[in-house]
């Protein structure tokens, strides 16, 4: 069972809205290496996991459910940079006189960012492929289903340092850097239950091997040991610390701590009424019924 | 931010093993109108979810994060209905001297079940197509989508329904019959909903208009009031309860009801190992560190 | 612009339901080379015809609007194939004390027959894939799209003959003969047209060469001239004759005729009620409702 | 049966070629909400159609029929706005030495309008995705596909107003702005019809609530009556008259009226040809064959 | 550049027809984990290598070049598994008075075998997904591409472990087994590659572990060290010995070869005319012109 | 069985980086009508080839060979033009203190080319679709699969004329017409192969008809007879030639050759690391353990 708190797990940075930063953006939500996809493997694993080894069950659906919470906040992130592009800011009167507020949009890298979702994220990659089922691994075999999962986090870790070279917007970035920080643990976590198996990396992890200190925003995150720290996301307890303890695979000196107590988590920013997409589009009746509502409610 | 407990929302009832009925019920779990479906599409409304009806948010979310735990429950029932399946229960020895303990496989209504997942669920449909992130609908016209939902929660208990008619495998009608009822409850949660904007059902809702005492497994469900009652799934408080209250809009005199208390679960039931799919495949050599590790970790 | 007469182009011979028939006809609606895709192709060359060849524009035109109605006789054709399998045909009582009236569904060739669309014809093919936009062919090069009609519809023709093989079922022969016998006919369309440009087919035409005696109601159909002739479906006259004329590009002997009034058409068949779908679902106190609207209409 | 007249449901108005707004008015070609789609959906539901409440089947179907000339119309809109881009012009040499009549092409929003379909439209999206046979919903319950029927159209009609906003293209504008009137159109058949089974839709229809004045295509369009008025587009008559009729279920004070003959219909423009996509690319040799043909025709 | 010798890599063992085996045989053709996505993975690696360390592009490409000899062999293995099902071999008249000599065809695995194909093999997997350009990885990073060529030669292997155990087809087995012995081959030559940047694989590989001495096919071509050799493929000589040399990564004793010489390759069987499939379908006539050809090519 | 040499069939010729014009060139590589699909679709051909006409075997498999190192050229080709685009070469430090190396990415025609691709070419079209099974055709008639073929050539030329007349790069253009000539010649071989069966095709062939003298890159090989040879790319011989030989189908008085060399092959620029894609990626230390191999073997 899942339960839900209205926070994040990162903060959302004020920048510019940017729709071109969105647009990659997608890339971490819906790409085949997004967020979704780690969400999704990791949970249909847990749902079908075999045999007595439950430290890496733990581990998994640990992993599993923080990327619920990633998934919401690159959500989030990509909804916040299409919210008001520059150029039609302010102008709310949709086709007041034939006036064309959207004019904008035909030219975005997405254009159904704005036709369809109304400035919101959708469940596609940046170059629009929707999300697809087919994506999730999960072989029933465990070190195959381990050697994998470090694969994917390396590689969704590789194209979030380059999503970084792509953008300087700072809602982009703040969110990119969380998520290569959160990439790096999960590389150690499954990196650390492999070599539980007897692998062992040598100076290979992680994978891409970058200097930390180059990006600010990183630097600043492994600073608090973000990369090195792993919550387990479980009101009821977990064995993942079984596992994620100790030296890490990375052999850099660092050590490997699970963490029992759920991160505090950030407020979600207001998203405002778009009259141009219609959104929500309520009428001045409708929404005088919606706060009746609410009202009535407080008796 | 999203939480586990490692518990089952419904019950795993326990009967023999069923490939056809574990592939129709992935029509439920990842079909166009299935709980992948409900979950990212509420989830997603509620990420770029605009203006100030907080309620309505409250409502979506909170439907949204209880389909995360429908997802758990499917996918664990398929996993249940595929696990050792008759024809080669009991035969461990895969491939000895040439050996053919799958031999039901080619046969099976997705072969797939048994040569990629290792008798797992996946996230795929009936019919094998893979879950697509265009599914997902989120115009964020809010009387839009509430309708959409609606749609959504009916045609998924429509082909629930059906589903009923199609197995009598005791594991799968379990599961089957407490996603009727809840699709049910999340009916007249739109329902109410759209109602609290100006729309009067009349006598349409639910739909399909099924007499539940018909469905045995139902209508004890029905009796506990599971399809009235709703819980928030939050940890945090909710608003849902300004919405989900009073009169149904079914018009059949029964009173809606949000709950806050999380529900207490039930336990998941162990999966064994499958040395036929090599799942989770360790040797002994390899279990042995396996655990190794969990004993190192109680020191 | 189009218009309708709620006939069917061809009739429907009464046999015993078929869902293994129902399946594959689908290949003849929703397949890559069946009618949807030839009707989308050649109103997609219609629509965007370049040049002054006029008569090219309403032979392309004129055959793509007949296969507005193949699609119309196809899908009707598979719905009654599917209508009522004999398994549970006379048992109206869904789910009553828990029976399964669907029983059968799970080992249809395509549950989803059964599942999502009520015993109805679905735009997917045998395998069960939706049809796609991508099956479209127009370069706007107009020998090149005349060969690749040329093409399309001998595979449609050839797939239809070995449709012909695979059954015995009496509703699903005559609909598919009369494909096999219209196909030809396009065939010598196309043909004829590249004829017009300069091309001699030898003996290479129609494509399969088949023998059409061994296939009695193809026969019928080839006696009566079904394969020489070619209706305009226009309301509004159409140049179509200046090339369906004359000699037959297939050089045996035959002559080509375009025919200016339209076919008489046939009844379609009665659809009933079927409780176990729920469809059309509608309860005694809903079905006053609608009878009650008809009534007032007629005063 | 379907039957033709070469004329358009409404007028292509001149405006300069315009591939930014081409591609998106393929949303509404071969979009998930587009005419393809209410096409296909209206066609199989009519085909699939059971039980004796014709009056529904005929509305259906009629709306169905209506939707293959928008599907025409669209296309041919877009057809025109691609037709001859400004920037290559009059230069008729394709690679005369080398030159580059097509240089802008790769920076289209869509070079596969180019690179494909020889500036034609495409049966896919604003983003490039082909249209696909999952898009058709039908289940076979009345209720619950009329539900769908509506949101479809709302749906339609919220994103041709997005697009309204997005262009000032008069010859995109003119089709959008009919597009818009004739959906609210539909969304009337449907809601009326539910109404006729009991539902009120308080003031929530039509759906987004604009103000029709602000558009001034629009504003012309209603002061004729042409969201109001439906055409049944059949040659043996038609029952939607009995729902389609009285009061309208957006409680504005309008009236529904079913109309008996036919619409008019507009010319359809000329396309010429275009020699650097080699369309139709019949050389001098070739054309003389072609006009051959047509002049033996008349003899 | 590449070349051909019309011979396959492994001998095609004769055996009954079986079109359950074909099918499942049509994942390793077709599927995620197939040859022709190993051959386009290592091929586009190979196009797309950046960098001087030139025996890893060697290895990568020597065995992508094996891997369209895979293809070559599989889709043949299919091709003769689906030749003259039994049901119908020898019946030679299609249609014949109304005959159904493909009756058993719409209950196939895949009817689009018998449908589409005509009794050939197909770019699908074994549940009929075509296969897509989207499974090919190729992140640049050469760790990470290592990595993932080893799970992916490591799921290769699994899932031929898992076919061997669903049939006992010799045809089928042969062609199974020769896969099994050489993805180990490969998983070797991408675990020693790691091995040569650091990494130990300790006692985890081969992927999955298990006893070859069980599968009496496997057993043999171990035995003539068929899992331990690396052909290079090249005509021009090769690189890759200087990484597929000495100590196995899997630490069980073995030692590895590069060979330069090309293995002798077997006799491709001949494959008969299939009449109810209309392939090839010459008439005498057209068999004649045919013939003629080859005759005058000799003079 | 398939063999190598490490050299292109082509030459690459030098020019600026040009990412537009590689993403156009996809369509040649992956697109519908582009180099995986011939070169996929007359390998199955071949290998489902049935009967006793060899010389048409051999000219479909000789002609699928060559279209190996077709997808080999035009994949080296779009990855040299994508390399080191002009707005960031020589910034070989990515995210130094925040830089953002890649920041033309986004606006890039497909951003997958720099954030998945590394640079490097991928197997999608020019719109971004990956490359499908379902693109392949394969009948099994012989004069339907030959119809076919021709016309995917013609097709496939059709297209490569277009992308000429998109693009004055000259690394482009060079690959480019080199595939405009090679289509043609493979046109001449379709053409001729259904001349032999008894068509004859007038002045329709090649399609399309352009005057090769406005091309001037093309002109030259034309000069050379590259559009009348054919290479058979056998080892073994080929009868291939009992067919590619004598007057042309064209009818312009020119003559086919079939040749039995191989060609001599151009050699394959060399492709730097890209840091900013963190490719190869290899760290001084892992690089220094790449090199020890290399030297090692020499010993």
């Amino acid at each position: 069972m899942f339960f839900h708190v209205q926070k994040l797990i990162n903060e959302i940075v004020a920048d510019e809205p940017d729709p071109a930063a969105a647009n990659i953006l997608q890339e971490g939500l819906g790409g085949q290496f997004g967020e979704m996809r780690t969400m999704m493997q990791y949970l249909f694993q847990s749902f079908n996991f075999r045999g007595k080894a439950k430290p890496f069950l733990d581990l998994i659906q640990g992993i599993g459910t923080e990327e619920i919470s990633h998934v919401e906040l690159i959500a989030t992130t990509i909804t916040h940079l299409l919210d008001g592009s520059p150029r039609y800011q302010g102008n709310g009167s949709p086709g007041e006189g034939g006036s064309t507020p959207l004019s904008m949009a035909p030219n975005a890298p997405n254009v159904h960012h704005f036709l369809v979702a109304a400035q919101g994220a959708m469940p596609v990659d940046a170059a629009g492929n929707p999300w697809s089922g087919s994506y999730v691994y999960n072989s029933g075999n465990l070190v195959l289903d381990l050697l994998y999962n470090l694969m994917l986090e390396s590689t969704g870790r590789l194209q979030k340092c380059r999503l970084y070279e792509m953008t300087s917007n700072k809602t982009a970035r703040a969110t990119i850097s969380y998520l290569i920080v959160r990439d790096e643990a999960h590389e150690r976590a499954y990196g650390k239950a492999l070599e539980a198996l007897g692998v062992n990396w040598g100076k290979t992890l992680p994978i891409p091997k970058i200097d930390n200190l180059k990006y600010p925003e990183v630097r600043e995150l492994v600073e608090k040991g973000a990369n090195t720290k792993q919550h387990h996301f479980r009101l009821d307890g977990s064995l993942m610390s079984a596992i994620f303890r100790g030296e890490s695979p990375t052999h850099d000196g660092s050590t490997l701590t699970t963490v029992d107590e759920p991160p505090e988590g950030f407020p979600i920013p207001f998203l405002p009424e778009r009259p141009e997409e219609f959104a929500p589009g309520l009428t001045p009746e409708l929404m005088a019924l919606a706060q009746q509502l609410e009202q009535m409610s407080r008796v």
